[in-house]
C-alpha cells in the first residue's frame, strides 16, 4: 500500500516508487486521500483501504501527515483494535502496541517532521478540536529514505516554517525536562515514546541545532547543498525529540494555529486563512525559552551558542535572552512575523490561547520548569512582538 | 544463556543479571568460558551449549570478547551452518545471515569496544594467526545496558588503554573513506557492516572525539562523572565505527599486538608479554592521520579541534600535524609509552609489521587514501618515536 496526498499523486516521487516496487515485482496500490493535518476520520479511512487490501507492507511518499497515516494504517492493520485503544492518554486508552508491525517505508518530501524516524502519529480528533496523537516505539518506519531531491520544491516561506519547526524541535528536545526527572512506569512497556532530554537524544538535538542556524537561510534561498544539509538537520532532530519530546512551544503553538483569523501566507493553498505549524511553533519560542532558562541556563547558554551566538561573556541570568537572541535574530534572516501580533493576535486573545494550551499534557508535561495559566499568560503576552 | 568469563563469573554484574532474570521467573543458566581475545576455537564452544541448551535468549555480561561471543553464539545456534560461512571474505565465504536472531542483551563492563551497539563479532582464526570478523546488522544485540557502575573496577592503565582505543575508533570512523566512494554492491543484502564514514555516524563519531579529550585523563585518575561520560563516549563511537569502519590505526595494530616480546603493561596479568590492544591502535594513530590528511584536510583538522586544539591559524597542509599532536598531546597524559619503541620495536621488525597488516583488508580498505607498503613501511617508522 503506497499513501500519498493528491498533491504529490502523479509527481516524480511516487512513480519512482512504483517503478521501484514494479521492478521488484511487488503488487502494490496507490492510495492518495491522505488529508494534510490527519484527522481521526482521515486515519480510519486509511486503516479500511489496508483492512481491504490486505497489504503486506506500507510505503509513505509525503510529509509527516502521509508517514504518520501510514503507521496509523499499518498498527489498526496489523492489531485491530478500537480506534481510541492505541490513543494517547488522556483522550484514549494508551494501551501499548502488541508487536512488530508490517514493514513502512518512509520518503519524506518535506525537510520538517522528521517522522520517518519516530514512533508518533498525530491527528485531530473531530468533536474535540484536540490535536493528539498514537506513540509507541512499534510505529517507527522500518526504512526512512532521506533524499534531498525528493524536497526541492518547496516554495521559500514553506521552507522558512519547516526549517524552523526543526530548530525549535531540537532546542526542545535539548532543553526538555531531563530523563532522571520523571518518574519510571510501572512496567517497560508502559515507557513514554518521549523521555525526557537524555544523553542519546542530546547528541542528535545539538547537530541538528547548528545544522539549522548554518543552513536554513541559503536552503531558503535555493542551494541545494544547504537544502541537503535541511533534510538531513529534519531527520536528526527527529530522532531527538522522537526519544526526547517537545515542550511549549509547540503546546502553545497548537491554539496558535487553530485561532486563526485572516492570516494568508505567501505560498501556501489561498483558499482559507492559516498560520503554517512550524510559524505557529517558532512564534513562541524565544518567550518560551526566555522563561525556561532559568530552570537549566548552562542548556540554554549551550543551544545560544550552537546557533552561533558568541556566549562567552554571558552569565546564567542572561541565558534565556542569549537562546530568544539568536532565535529572533534568524526569524528575522527568514522573514518570520514580529511576534503573534505579525499574524493577528491581540492580548484580547491570550485568554484563548492559554486555554486552548492546558489540555497538550503530551508535550507540555516536558517542560523543564512548572508551569500555571499565569506563566502560561505571560509568555504569550511576551510573544506579542520581538523587535 | 548468560555468557560470561572466568573472572566475572563471580562479581557483582553476573549476580545482578542472575537476580533480575530469577526474579522475572526465567530460568538461566551462566556459561564462563568466554576466553579474552576469543578464537573460533571458543567460539564454537560457546556454539555448542548454545544448542546445547536451546536457549530463547542470550545476556552478554563483559567486555568485547563476551558480547562477541555472545553474537557468534546466537547466529549459529538460530542459524545453523558451517563455521566459515558467516566469517568475512576471503577468509570466510561472507555469507549473509538470513534473518533476525533471538534476543541478546549486551551488558558492557569495560568502556572500550562498544560492541553493545555492533553488528560485528571479532576473533582470531586459529592457524591463520590473522583477526577476522563476522559482520551484519543481524548480530547487533536486542538492548545494550550501558551503566557505569559496571566498570569501575578498571585498573588506570587499563582505562587509559580503552579509552584511546576509543579515541581512535572515533576518528578512524569519522576519517574512513566517504560511503560516496565506495561501490555499492549488487544487492542491499550484500551491504558490508562497514559503508564508510557517512553523515549519521559523523554525528556519533564528533562527539565520542570531543567527550574522550574532556574526560580520559580525569577518568582515569578515578572520578566517577569522567568515567561515565567515558562509557557512553565507548557506546557513541561504537555506533559510529560499527557503521562507517575503523581503518588503519586498526589494521596496523594486529601485527603489533602480536609480536609483542617483552612488554609486561602494569595492572594487565603477568604470565605472559602483551601489548593491550587500545595501546597497540593508539601507537600508530598520529603517524597514520599524519599521513592520511592530505586526502581530508579539513575532518582532520576538525578531529584536532574536537580534541581541544586551536586550529584557527592552521592551513590544509598542517592538518596531519595537528590532529597527530593533539593524539599525542593525550598519550603523554595519559602515560602512553612513547611509540612502538616504548614497547620494543626498532626499525628491524618493520618488514614484519607490514607483512602483518597486508592481510587486514577488512578494515584497511576503509583508508581513506590508497597505499602500498612502502606507505606502510613510511607510517610505522613514523610511529617508532613522537616526542
Amino acid at each position: 500500500m503506497v499513501l500519498t496526498d493528491p498533491r504529490l499523486r502523479d509527481g516524480p516521487q511516487v512513480a519512482a516508487v512504483q517503478a521501484s516496487l514494479g521492478g521488484a515485482g511487488i503488487d502494490a496500490t496507490v492510495y492518495d486521500r491522505v488529508r494534510v493535518e490527519p484527522t481521526d476520520r482521515s486515519f480510519r479511512e486509511a486503516i479500511q483501504e489496508a483492512d481491504r487490501g490486505q497489504y503486506d507492507g506500507f510505503v509513505a511518499v509525503g510529509g509527516g501527515s502521509v508517514i504518520d497515516t501510514a503507521k496509523a494504517a499499518n498498527l489498526y492493520h496489523t492489531y485491530p483494535a478500537d480506534f481510541l485503544d492505541y490513543v494517547n492518554h488522556p483522550v484514549g486508552r494508551g494501551r501499548p502496541v502488541p508487536g512488530p508491525l508490517k514493514p513502512l517505508i518512509a520518503v519524506p518530501t518535506t525537510a520538517g517532521t522528521g517522522s520517518e524516524t519516530t514512533g508518533v502519529a498525530i491527528f485531530d480528533l473531530e468533536g474535540l478540536h484536540a490535536k493528539t496523537g498514537i506513540a509507541h516505539r512499534a510505529l517507527k518506519p522500518t526504512v526512512g529514505i532521506v533524499d534531498p531531491d525528493n524536497t526541492r520544491s518547496m516554495p521559500p516561506l514553506a521552507a522558512a516554517c519547516t526549517g524552523l519547526d526543526v530548530l525549535s524541535h531540537a532546542i526542545e528536545s535539548y532543553t526538555a525536562l531531563p530523563y532522571t526527572q520523571r518518574p519510571a512506569p510501572d512496567d517497560p512497556s508502559l515507557r513514554p515514546a518521549y523521555q525526557g532530554s537524555n544523553p542519546m537524544s542530546d547528541v542528535w538535538s545539538a547537530r541538528a541545532i547548528e545544522m539549522v542556524a548554518a543552513n536554513l537561510p541559503a536552503a531558503i534561498a535555493g542551494d541545494t547543498e544547504p537544502q541537503a544539509q535541511m533534510l538531513l538537520a529534519a531527520t536528526f532532530a527527529g530522532i531527538g525529540f522522537g526519544n526526547a519530546g517537545c515542550h511549549l512551544p509547540h503546546g502553545m503553538s497548537y491554539p496558535v494555529s487553530s485561532n486563526v483569523r485572516d492570516f494568508h501566507p505567501e505560498g501556501y493553498p489561498d483558499d482559507h486563512p492559516m498560520i503554517p505549524h512550524g510559524m505557529s511553533v517558532i512564534l513562541n519560542a524565544p518567550a518560551v525559552f526566555r522563561w525556561t532558562a532559568p530552570a537549566e541556563p548552562q542548556r540554554h547558554l549551550q543551544a545560544a551558542a550552537l546557533m552561533g551566538a558568541d556566549v562567552s561573556g554571558v552569565g546564567p541570568d542572561d541565558a534565556g535572552e542569549a537562546t530568544a537572541n539568536a532565535i529572533i535574530d534568524l526569524m528575522r534572516r527568514t522573514g518570520m512575523p514580529n511576534g503573534l501580533s505579525g499574524v493577528g493576535y491581540t492580548p484580547a486573545d491570550i485568554d484563548v490561547l492559554v486555554r486552548g494550551t492546558l489540555p497538550q499534557h503530551r508535550v507540555t508535561k516536558l517542560s523543564p520548569r512548572p508551569f500555571d495559566e499565569a506563566d502560561l499568560r505571560g509568555m504569550f503576552e511576551s510573544a506579542m512582538r520581538y523587535w
